[in-house]
């Protein structure tokens, strides 16, 4: 595994940074992954605040760490907030990931992450159907998936090189690519598409690490970690509600070390 | 029992269905239970999508299996969804579940629950304030009930008779008629009112059960799984809290065979 | 701790009182914190309702027994509802508690909870940071306190004289005062702040204990409830999975007695 362009031991680094700056996560996401996208920061070191308004966003924007931007449940004055913020997380430097949900399955969503790709997005996180969505090829069936995404991988790299963004597309094996150069992950359980709001909550992850660390690392040390801490969590659980649970304290409990041990990287 | 007009092996293989199908559930429900209701319908079995704003409700209505509409905390944006989500699942005809939370005690939700009964539901799900409150009766207190069941039983018939949907009273025994049979359901335990959304995610589950069988049956269905569910996950928790966990974690374990031994019906 | 204000014995009479009325709760809050706090109140032993909308929360105020205004996130329709529910509480002279989430941080918001409070609010709650920016100091970084409640306790009891509201500051020592008395509470954990939405749920159990209770004993008794059940959850709990389910599981657990025994006020 030492053919890795991003190592072992720079994820187990980012996440030691994290844990020490607790960087400041402005979450624009839906009604579904709110809670759970909050407990998933908190529990992993960073400091969300969920200011999804439009008079707010931007002033927010220009203080925040990192920004989320989560398509999920949009309404006519999420869409504003999320284009004020956006833009305002550009204006200023902040690093801002866009996690198109259901892109591709839905004409309208799919034409505002179309817009919002303007206003240059550090790390653009979906499944394989929403990255092919979002490049103009065929959607899923609602939020899930229907392609994996060593398929759409040719799609992922060309829509990193034509956005400036590393393009995180999660799966069995999750692949991140800043158009040249691809980390895959091989962490991670079957389990944790049956929790909702886990690819939401990764979203926001990433959103704290691209405050710390640069966009591949940033977005291949949030998945390394939410992935090492569901390892983890399916050992001590017997289903979905408890796994939840355990994915928290797990994610709280991972330390760097353990981190930079179990991630499977290629 | 064996004087039920519903089997025990007939919902058993409605869940062996569901489990097979996946039927995807659009829900256009509260920022309450949103979240517990995709988990609810993601460990039991089918694939959640919360798409409940008016300019993409009604095409997901169309190819979604199921869907339900809950009346918790209703904004002008979701009551224009609501509207179009409904009227576009009759066109459809993809089944829809009507969740009047509170009818009865609010005048303006329950003219809107009346008014969509007119995009004829499938299956209308709540308790017997709820119930009650859509006939023109008194409502309860808040999303409580101030009554039981088999106290609006006449009602409920008459509700099923004249629109054409099962009605589902839920309570310490559920009943469930379509105007001339009914089933009840003796499962179940009081701890379920101690977790707030159940209800909601048992109309989800209503939904999802309805794309993969008759409205009775998949009423019926719904209601065994999460009361065979929450029997079990009793048995295992201390409080609310390790109950709604466990209670996940059954929805998931429960299996066909499980259901139909355990299941009391009259 | 015989010269606290406030007896253990009060407290536990209080919380005797709350689970013997259920009381019923209006909580106007935010879409993170939505679930968890019905969650609270259901397992503490109040019964919450989330009516939020500007057309049914004034009527809805009037026949509440308390009611919460939270401004986690707010829009321009829950603005409004909570200006009509909180006028409504006054008139009807239902009790109506204050969580002005990042006030001080954000100008808009900080402008609206400065506005209600023309509307009488028999509590006000917040972290050391939202109170100082209440008062028109500074605030805090998003939800976050920079401050500690003692840095803070000139302007929460200026702020209790000038508005007639019991101020509740929390932190590691809890504060409360009616701008004469002060009432510290020396239970819970830090693990507190890692699940989110707890201090926002404070602020609907203050509002429960309101319905029952005279407003500092009423803020009390809620904050030593809430503060008893986490030292026992942080006891059995391995993160804040883990903690967040057994929080719940002790709220109901925790009896009058054992709430007697175990708070340290001073």
């Amino acid at each position: 595994m030492s053919t890795s362009v991003i190592s072992p031991a720079e994820l187990a680094d980012s996440l030691r940074t994290l844990r020490a700056q607790t960087p400041l996560v402005q979450c624009l996401t839906n009604i579904v992954a709110a809670q759970w996208t909050a407990n998933v920061l908190l529990a992993a070191g960073a400091a969300p605040a969920m200011v999804d308004n439009p008079e707010e966003a931007g002033v927010f924007a220009g203080v925040s760490s990192g920004v989320l931007v989560n398509t999920g449940t949009p309404y006519k004055e999420t869409y504003d907030a999320m284009r004020v913020a956006s833009a305002a997380a550009h204006s200023a430097g902040t690093p801002w990931v866009l996690d198109p949900v259901a892109a591709g399955g839905l004409p309208v969503r799919t034409a505002f992450a179309v817009e919002v790709l303007a206003n240059r997005p550090m790390i653009i996180r979906g499944n394989a159907s929403e990255i092919s969505g979002l490049s103009g090829g065929a959607g899923g069936r609602g939020a899930d998936s229907t392609a994996a995404p060593q398929e759409v991988l040719d799609l992922a790299h060309e829509l990193a090189r034509s956005t400036g963004a590393v393009v995180a597309v999660s799966g069995a094996v999750d692949h991140i690519t800043d158009g040249e150069r691809l980390v895959r992950i091989h962490n991670g359980h079957e389990v944790m598409t049956r929790v909702t709001g886990v690819g939401c909550s990764l979203g926001g992850l990433m959103a704290g690490f691209a405050g710390v660390s640069e966009p591949l690392l940033a977005a291949s040390a949030a998945t390394a970690l939410i992935c090492v801490a569901a390892d983890n969590a399916v050992a001590t659980s017997q289903g979905p509600g408890s796994f939840a649970a355990a994915l928290l304290d797990q994610l709280a409990l991972v330390t760097p070390e353990e981190l930079e041990e179990k991630v499977r990287l290629s």
